[in-house]
């Protein structure tokens, strides 16, 4: 068996809360890095995921997996006693894809038009605010049903510290970056939850790894491996 | 015990592909119609899903569900035997998670600004120009994505019909509404796995239903319920 290894990628990628996650998870893994912005992207990198995105994952067994929604679920049910997950056939575990599917797609989704206005910096205004309304609007909704949510509870699902909980802080983010509300005012329970976790050692060594800065991992952190290095492994990869 | 509720969208709703699962599934079920454009919404639905949204479901224990990934995971992990998903642990379920999440976020957004210049009627040209231009192009990367995989395999995950295979013509039929390609000429593969969908009792059912035509089962369907019959049912929901 190998080490499992994350890829992940930077600047303010969502791949932040797979590595939230494997930090809690507490077994051994290695990270890869991903410069999203050198483009064109390693060819390496397709033998993880063909689309070229973020986070991508290679298991024990050498078997690459995309997608946070399914990494997140995949490293929850590798060790159930964490309690990172439910149980199979559970309803927390629908509680938990239901709220990994709202946080993946419609807040995921929010800011795409932010980002797509980002990229066209040399698109005329119009065009940019056409974009930036439309995102800024959505993002407020998600943030207002989010902060509805956390009136009345610690975690995103259940009584418990899950894979939602290292996912969501990533992506939210993204509305500080683009300043779009005072989110302590507008979405005070949001920003309580935020603050809450920014303490935790895992979401400050996330933070030290994206920023390569000194790193102090309190899970199985085995170091970074370049795409270079894990070229045998991604060459063994089978086709399914 | 109660007989599980799905409650689908109309026009055009993805609550398509729910409907195409329960019918493969073949276990009894109850079907609430939403006219998505009916606005504002009846109440009682927020009990389904506050942010009003389709697909909702309520399972046997009255609980209820949201999110396509979340709603299609659980119809599939119901009967194991009826092969719509994998055993949890197994790579077959890590694949199915992952495509689920790659149709409900990357496939399913990739419309989004299609829709948002479809709603706003009374925007000027130049915004919904833009938008047009940004749908048409995501739209246009995923199908080429789809007709790659499609090319060496009948399904999307595995040698079998899943859940996946449920969800995804009810998404990529958007494209033909939007007229946005001619598929058989530009992805050979998709339109292929589509025709060969739109032979399924299933889906010829689900269409029927959507347009309130004669319907014919060749699953559970029984028959349709209001949200006032399930006022009852909608009352008892605690909150978890």
């Amino acid at each position: 068996m190998n080490t499992p290894v994350l890829f992940y990628g930077v600047p303010q990628g969502c791949s932040f809360g797979s590595i939230v996650a494997l930090e809690w998870l507490g077994e051994p893994y290695q990270l890869c890095r991903i410069e999203m912005l050198e483009h064109p992207w390693p060819a390496l990198y397709a033998k993880v995921n063909p689309r070229n995105l973020t986070p991508g994952y290679l298991d024990a067994a050498n078997q690459p997996l995309s997608e946070s929604a399914a990494i997140l679920s995949h490293i929850a049910a590798r060790a159930p006693e964490r309690g990172l997950g439910f149980a199979p056939g559970t309803r927390g575990n629908d509680q938990l894809a239901q709220m990994l599917s709202f946080l993946t797609t419609d807040f995921f989704a929010a800011f795409a038009p932010l980002w797509a206005a980002y990229e066209m910096q040399d698109a005329d205004d119009a065009t940019r605010t056409v974009l930036t309304r439309l995102g800024s609007a959505d993002v407020a909704q998600n943030f207002a049903t989010l902060d509805a949510l956390l009136a009345t509870r610690d975690w995103l699902v259940g009584g418990q510290r899950t894979v939602a909980d290292a996912y969501l802080p990533g992506i939210a983010r993204w509305a500080a970056y683009h300043r779009l509300f005072d989110a302590a005012r507008d979405y005070p329970n949001v920003a309580r939850y935020l603050a809450r976790i920014q303490q935790d050692p895992a979401w400050q060594f996330a933070t030290a790894i994206e920023r390569k800065a000194v790193a102090s991992s309190s899970g199985g952190f085995a170091g970074h491996v370049t795409l270079e290095e894990l070229r045998p492994r991604l060459a063994a990869i089978v086709a399914d």
